[in-house]
């Protein structure tokens, strides 16, 4: 019952069209829609390869140099305030020494922007990059939040596709037939989430000359950076910085295994100061400060989570991810109805193909993934959610045992639901 | 020198209009810069007065209970990961039961989205109702992330005035006024920052009628909930849940003198059902799973901070809050140009009006605050970046002795730029 005499006419409501848009785009509800799917009287261990959070496994715990660090700024009462909009300036300053290690150049502190999270990073771009009639080139299979951010803040996004039969590299032809003269900016994701590949030199190599060609900038996400574990080694894109800007975005939820702290960046990597001349940084300093902050203290620990953080903690990582892949790709290979393209060699992904006429009964990637949660408690995230419709994207950074386990029962779906040979 | 041939043409550049729009009210960037002002050679401590940071200061150290909860949740490896769209189930809860001590009915965890402190719970709230066309009615003076954040996602914002001579309560007539069938809702901050004012329970209840009379919702930011040390007891707003539906927004940056730990809430408190029905708390979990997190720990470690934090604590930090408000009227009379219609008796701050007739050779409110910083290094918020022109905000979060100092030099500051009396 309400008060106040007659019924009220409320005028409000959820209505923004923009909202609209940028929820259709979003990858975290598509996944957590899956556990409504699950089983709950199945005794077995729900097994999720849907989002990439390796934090939840014992073999993935972070550093302890990591926590210690948070606890020792936690317990110092003295990053309980409010933080600039850049960030700390020490975090600023040990983001920009931990990129120059791989640079053939300095990155300074003033070049570093803190964000909560990569994610964020991504949000702050699209933001700065979002002048009216500009675009936005975005690679097909991507990561949404791009897009998301970009449909809120109306910036126009194209996709190019990342070539399956080649690697995954990036088909530089389709850029180019893409762009136009008000393109701004063309992402990449290397180490790739959600392919799983690594770009070589040679083709980061490429990928700037066409952005200089352009006349655009690069983002280059980088929050799997060495995050590999194949043959090829990680190579940051800054490393062409003097063909074309980069804007370097990363953070520490993956090498660390700490997505839950929120703590990423943007640097301008980028020694001829285009971005500098072009206030690029500034502005993503003046969006931030209007938009929200990563924990101080968090903030406050990052100089020592980087120092403090021994070559073993990655290693034992790395062997445990490589490891996690190599069952990842032979239990796929035993599966008619998927093939893999590619087998990975970085990020914590990998994306395969459903062939969806071996199986009897499934409509689409969605159908399929929802059937996998309920008769077999496996999340999986469905290709659609990344553009890439009959597809899947699979995560292999989980517990490897665990791991097995779940492919071996996405085995059994498909052969439970594989159509009669002749 | 750049690589790779003649000179590329770059395309690209910092023009989003809307993001230049947002960032013109950006209090911020307004009291850092006035860090630029000070004098490097003044030997005297700067008295930072501009915005509300007690947490720097020893006498409001966060409670001890507080910083243990963050250490147990970072050192037990189960907080690292990422968290769901609406926040930490148990902190919602948590949210939930520490609303409802002072609410005649219960709010559940459903209600509750968590966010990245208050600042955060306004950007949701903002691109939550940014309908096409709409407009929202906030308090002059305000908190002007309510401005930037609207001006970001193209909701249209009008203001009402608080009234000096009557405590600062809301022009109701105003309200009426500005309205029209467009408006979807007006934001009141209760305790207020800037003016320092209480609401009442009779008041709260006539804004409640208000607004039930335009058919509007109820933003009530009570980030400083229980911030009183006055004579008035801190009522929510959501007391008139049932008259009008309300959306209650806070967090610990205040109470528990932690701004850097970014951890906040939006919730219907809204015993009808409205919000629930328009579906106002759906599309903020909407909004966040595209936006960023509060660090997983710090959700996590938010059921203890709130249980186990002792009523001492708190009782302390009013103590030395309402000693320093004391303080600050009192200084504050001291001062011929400077009037100060409404003692404080909630929040950190006070609005006090500057009288330039007095002074020689100060133009406005921001050429008054720049030359206090670098004549006295005491930094003030210029009224200017609030919507009040010849207007100053003055914090007395600050320890006491320091505050004493600072004021004494605004003093001396005043009378040394006296016009001479006839």
């Amino acid at each position: 019952m309400e008060n106040g005499g007659e019924a009220a006419k409320w005028r409000f409501g959820a209505a923004n069209p923009a909202l609209q848009a940028a929820g259709r785009h979003n990858i975290r509800s598509l996944v957590h829609d899956l556990y409504d799917c699950l089983d709950k009287t199945d005794p077995r261990p729900v097994v999720p390869l849907g989002h990439g959070d390796p934090s939840v496994f014992a073999c993935f715990r972070t550093a302890a140099a990591a926590e210690e660090a948070v606890v020792a700024t936690a317990l110092s009462g003295k990053h309980n305030n409010y933080a600039r909009a850049a960030g700390v300036e020490e975090a600023r300053s040990a983001v920009a020494a931990y990129l120059s290690r791989d640079l053939p150049y300095e990155v300074t502190a003033g070049d570093v922007v803190i964000t909560a999270g990569c994610n964020h990073a991504i949000e702050v771009m699209m933001a700065v990059l979002a002048a009216p009639g500009a675009n936005v080139l975005l690679p097909r299979p991507g990561f949404p939040m791009y897009e998301s951010r970009a449909a809120l803040c109306g910036l126009e996004f194209r996709h190019f596709d990342l070539l399956p039969d080649k690697g995954w590299e990036v088909d530089l032809q389709g850029v180019e037939a893409v762009a136009d003269e008000s393109t701004v900016a063309m992402v990449i994701v290397n180490p790739n989430n959600p392919c799983g590949c690594v770009y070589s030199y040679d083709h980061l190599a490429k990928i700037a000359e066409t952005a200089r060609k352009l006349g655009i900038l690069v983002i280059s996400d980088e929050v799997y950076d060495h995050c590999v574990f194949g043959s090829k080694p990680f190579v940051p894109m800054g490393v062409f910085g003097a063909t074309a800007p980069v804007v370097t975005m990363g953070g520490i939820s993956k090498r660390w295994m700490v997505p839950g702290w929120r703590l990423g960046w943007i640097a301008a990597t980028d020694p001829n100061g285009i971005l500098r001349d072009r206030k690029i940084i500034e502005s993503a300093i003046g969006y931030r400060a209007i938009s929200v902050d990563p924990a101080t203290f968090i903030q406050g620990a990052l100089p020592q989570i980087i120092a403090n953080t021994d070559k073993a903690f990655f290693e034992n990582a790395m062997n445990v991810l490589r490891e996690a892949a190599e069952i990842c790709y032979h239990k796929l290979k035993e599966i008619e109805c998927i093939t893999c393209p590619h087998k990975p060699e970085g990020s914590m992904f990998v994306m395969v193909k459903l062939d969806l006429s071996c199986l009897d009964g499934i409509h689409d990637d969605v159908d399929f993934c929802s059937k996998v949660a309920s008769e077999e408690s496996v999340l999986i995230c469905p290709g659609s959610g990344l553009g890439m419709k009959d597809w899947l994207r699979i995560t292999f950074a989980v517990d490897p045992p665990l791991l097995e386990d779940g492919l071996e029962r996405v085995k059994s779906f498909c052969k439970r639901h594989g159509k009669p040979r002749r």
